[in-house]
C-alpha cells in the first residue's frame, strides 16, 4: 500500500444538485464521492483523457444487447464523434443494427417483463429480450437483403466484409455498421458465426468462408502498432477477450481502461473479472488510468456520452 | 398476459444525446428504451406522480452506506424539497450523518480498494467502507456530544429521540437529522440498538430504553391513516420490511412504489425481493406503479432528484 | 505482497468424483480448486477448526428467508450439535420458525415463480417468497398464540423474551427458538420489531417495553468475555452488523470468520462487504482465517453442516 | 396462472442431513425446499431425465474458466460416462485444457486475491484468473506444440480440427479434447480465433483459414436432427447463444434445459437472461423441463455429477 495513503485522502464531496448544476459538475461532484458514483466519474474522466490523447488508439469492446434496448444511436455517435478507433462486437448487436438500418423496429411498452408469458409470445412470433421484443418478421426482412448480397470475395476476413455490408446499408442516422464503414472504423466480430446474420449468410451463401484468422492478425497488428492503447469494455464477452489477447502479446498495454458490467468478479468468469486483473497479464499497464463500473450500461453510456459531448463542446 | 399486450407496444427509442439535452428529456427518452435505463426513467417518473398526488403519503426507506459516499446533501434535499413524508433508515447513516454534522468527515481519494491492505488501515485507526475511510476519532467525536445529552425521557420511542437529537444539533445544510427536526418528519429506525451511535448512548445512559414498540405502533398509525401511500426504497433491509410490514396490515396498500437495489431475488432475501411478489402480501397495490430499479444507489439517486427538482422548478 | 508467494502455490487439483467420494473427500479436494468450490471448502474448514477450539465462542449470524426455504432442521442440528454459542438472527426467521413450531407450514410446488400471478396470491390469501408460499391464515394462528402468553416481565430483553418464548413453545425437533431456549443458546434480534411476532405483541401486549439496549450491552459483555471469537454470516444484514459492531469495540477480534453472501461489495452495503474490510475496522483479526463465499445459503448450509457433522463422527 | 396451483403446493420440507444423507438423497431432500437448493436439485433431475431419455441429444455450452478451477476432471467424465453429445465450449477452456495435457499446470494457493500485486505478478510472468495462477511459460510450451503440428487441411471446420487437435494429444485420464476425440463427441468453438491456442495457430501456419461457417451449418443439422434437444449451459455467453440459435431454426426446441450462472437477468444480457425467455425464441419447448440455476458452477457442477453417477451406479 502506499505509503502516502493518508496524504492522498479529501473529504467526501457532500454535494448538492443546484438549480445550476450540469452533466459536467454533476461528473466533477460524483468524482469526490465513493462506489460506483465515483467511478463512473472516473469512468467518463478516463474516456475524456483517451479522446484528448492524439497517441492513443481507442479500442471499444460491445456485448450485451445494446442495439435492442435503444443505444444505437449513442453507439453511432460515439463513433461519429471519433470517440472509437477498432470496434469489436457481438454478431447480435451487428444483426440488430442491420435490423433497425433496414427499417425494421425493436419494440417495448409498458410491460413488466415478469408478467409476460413466453409461450404466448411464441405463438404470437414475438422474440423477447428482457423487456424488449423483436417480431419474428425481422429475421425474414434480413434474409431477403442478405441473400441479394454479391459478396465479392469469400475469403476475406470478417471485418472486410463487414465493412462492404456497410457501404451498402442505406444512409441512416443511426446505424453502426453504417457509420464505421462510412468513418473507416474497423469492426472485429470474432464470434460473428454465433449471429442471425452470420447464419443468413451461411444459408444463402454456401461457398462463403470468411477468413477469421485474417481478422486476427490485422487485430494484432493494430494492437502492436498503437502507440497507446485505451479499450472502453461494455460487458465483457468475447469483445472484451478479443482485445485484450491482443494486448496481451504486444509491447504497450492498454494505458486507459474502463469497463461497464454488471457481472460479478469470484466466479472467475472474464466478463466479470477486474481490469486490475489484466495487469498481470500485460493487458493493462501497471501505470494505466483504469476503473471497473459496476452498473448497467445503459444507464451508464448515455451519461458517459453526455459528459465527452458537452466537454468536446466547451473546448 | 394482457390481450391488448400487441397494441401497447412502440419502437424502442433509438434517441441521441443532442447538444440540446437536459435531464428531463433524456428521462423522457429513456423511457422508451429497455431494461435498467427504462427503469430509471420509470423511477423518475413515478416519483414525480407521487410528489403531486396530494393524498400521498411518501415513505422513504434508507440502506446502505449512503451518508459515507456522498449522498448525505441529496437526501437533506429530498427532505428539504417536501419529497420525504416519513423516513426509516438503518441506524449506520444516522450516525454517518452525526458524524458529519458534528464537523467530522468521511474520506476518499485515488484510490482503488482492492490495492489496500486493511491490517494498514486498522494501525492507521482508519475504518473503510469499501472505497471511503473513516477515522477512528471520529467515533471519539460522537462519544463526547453523546455522554453530554439530557435526554428528557428514558421511554421515549425512538423516532422521538431522534427528532429531540435533531433539535439538538447545530444548524447545517446537509444534516438529515437536524433537516427531519426542522420540518418535522418523523425517522424510525427500527435497529437503532444496531449502530454505533446507539452503543455510545448505552454506554453513557444506563436507563435508558426507549420504546421501539411504540414506534412500531406509531408507523402502523400513520400506516393506516395514509389516503394513498407511496414507497421509495434504497438498498432494502430492515427499512424496506419495516415501511412494508405497516402497509401490509392497512386498507390501503402502496399505490407507488421503487426500489433501487443492487441485490438479486433468486436467494430469497427480501433486499432483493421484487417489488411484484409484495402484491401477493398486501403491500404493494396490484394496480400500483411500481418499478424495481436494479442500480447502485449512488448513481440513481442524485439523477432521480435532478429530475425531481427540474421538473418542479418546470412548473 | 508475500514474498514466498511462489513458494505457498501448488497444482490446481484436477479432483474426480470417484464411486468412494464422499462428502469429506469432495470437500477436502475442492480446498485444492478455484472460485468459490475452494472458498466452500475453506468455509468448511475454518468452521471446523472454530468448533474444535475450544477457547472459540461461535457467533452466528442468521438473514434471509432461510426457515421458509427449508433451512429450520439444518439450523436447528447446528445449535443442536453445539456448533452455535450465540445466535443473532433477523425477527422473520423466529416469526418463520415460531408458525413451523406451532404446526403451520410452508408451502412449495412444481412451480416457475416468474410464472406467478401475484394478483391472483393476493385473493388466494397466499404470500409468496420467491418460490415458497405462506397461507395468510398462519398469521392468525401465530396471533392467537402470542395474544395469550403471560410476560413475566415488560422490560426485560429481547433474548430473555425469546428464551421464554421458546420454552413455551411444543417440544420441537426442528424449531430453532425451543432448542436455543432447551441448550441455553442466547438469541439476540436487533430489529425484532420489525418482525410479524413483534407486530403481535405490540398489539396484544400494550405495555410492552423490551428492553433492546440491555441486548446490545449483554452482547457487548459476551464478546468482550469471549477468549476468542469466530463468526459464520448468513446473508448479511443487522445480524452481521450487530455482531461486528460489538467485536470492534472488543479487545479480541475474530479469530475465524465465514460470510455466505449473494450481495457484491462495490456498492458499498454491508451485506456485501468483504471480510477483508472488517480487518480495518478490528471487527475481523488480521491474522484470522477467513473466507467470504458466494453463494446461496440454501446450497451451502446444508453441505456445511453435512461436512462438520461428518467430521465429528469420524472422530 | 394454473388454474390448479394450490392443488400442487406441498410443505417445504424441513429436512435433516442425518447418519445415513448421500448425496441422492440429499438433492432429493433439497428439491422439496425453495430458492437455489432447489433449483440445484432440479438440475439433477433433469440431467438425469436427459441421460435416460435415449431419444435425446444432449448439447453442453461450456464458458468461464472451468479448467483453471479446477473442473477439466468433471468436464472429462461428463463426456466419458455419455452425458454429453455435443460439446460447445470457449476458446479459452480448450486452451487451458491443452496446457493441462501437455503436462502443465495451474496453480492455487492459501491466498486471498484481494491481497495480490498485480503489477508483482507480471514481473513474476504469473497471470491471474481469479485466485487462480497461470506461468506465462506455459503459453511456451503451447507454442511450441502447435508450432509443430501437421494440419491436413486449412479450410476443415473448427470442429474438425478440434477432433484432429485432440487425437494428437497424449492419452490422458483428464483431457477434455482428447477424450471427445475417443469418443467422437464434437466440440464447436464459434469463438475460436478469440483464444490463445488460435493465436499461436495464426503465427505458425500462416494459410491456415478454418471453415467456422461449415461448423455453424453443422451444428444446425445436428439441432435439425435431434429428436429431442436437452441442453446444459454453464455461464452463457457465446456457448450459449450457438447452442440456441441452432434449436430457433429447427423443428424440436430444447425439452430439456439447465443453465449455471452467475450472471443477472435485469440487463439484458444473453448470459443472464432466463431459460423461460428462450420459450418466446422456440429455443427452449414451452413444455420443457427447464430451470435456471444461480450458482458458482465450480460447486454446482460436481454435485450434480456425484448425483447422475450414483445414480447410474445405483441402477
Amino acid at each position: 500500500m502506499d505509503k502516502n495513503f493518508k496524504d492522498k485522502l479529501k473529504k467526501v464531496n457532500q454535494f448538492k444538485v443546484t438549480d445550476e448544476i450540469d452533466i459536467i459538475s454533476l461528473i466533477n461532484s460524483l468524482k469526490e464521492t465513493g462506489f460506483n458514483a465515483k467511478r463512473l466519474a472516473l469512468a467518463c474522466h478516463i474516456y475524456k483523457e483517451m479522446i484528448n490523447d492524439k497517441e492513443c488508439t481507442k479500442f471499444f469492446g460491445l456485448a450485451g444487447a445494446m442495439v435492442p434496448a435503444g443505444m444505437q444511436g449513442i453507439i453511432h455517435d460515439f463513433v461519429k464523434e471519433g470517440f472509437i478507433d477498432v470496434l469489436v462486437s457481438t454478431g447480435a448487436n451487428l444483426t440488430h443494427d442491420l435490423a433497425e438500418c433496414l427499417g425494421f423496429h425493436h419494440l417495448q411498452g409498458d410491460i413488466n417483463p415478469n408478467n409476460i408469458d413466453d409461450a404466448n409470445l411464441l405463438s404470437e412470433e414475438m422474440n423477447r429480450i428482457y423487456d424488449v421484443f423483436l417480431p419474428n418478421k425481422v429475421y425474414e426482412g434480413i434474409e431477403d437483403f442478405i441473400s441479394q448480397l454479391k459478396i465479392p470475395d469469400n475469403t476475406m476476413s470478417v471485418s472486410s466484409f463487414l465493412k462492404f455490408l456497410g457501404e451498402h446499408l442505406p444512409k441512416s442516422s443511426n446505424s453502426i455498421l453504417r457509420t464505421c464503414a462510412d468513418k473507416d472504423v474497423k469492426i472485429f466480430c470474432p464470434a460473428f458465426t454465433d449471429s442471425g446474420l452470420a447464419m443468413q449468410l451461411g444459408f444463402h451463401h454456401k461457398n462463403l468462408n470468411l477468413n477469421h484468422f485474417k481478422d486476427m492478425l490485422e487485430m494484432v497488428d493494430i494492437a502492436w502498432d498503437a502507440k497507446k492503447a485505451g479499450v472502453c469494455i461494455v460487458g465483457g464477452g468475447v469483445p472484451k477477450n478479443f482485445i485484450m489477447q491482443s494486448l496481451q502479446i504486444c509491447p504497450n498495454s492498454a494505458s486507459y481502461a474502463i469497463q461497464i458490467t454488471m457481472d460479478r468478479p469470484e466466479p472467475g468468469g472474464l466478463s466479470g473479472a477486474t481490469l486490475r486483473e489484466a495487469i498481470s497479464w500485460g493487458k493493462v499497464n501497471k501505470n494505466a488510468k483504469y476503473t471497473t463500473l459496476i452498473s448497467d450500461a445503459t444507464i451508464a453510456l448515455p451519461l458517459i456520452f453526455w459528459f465527452l459531448k458537452k466537454s468536446k463542446n466547451n473546448k
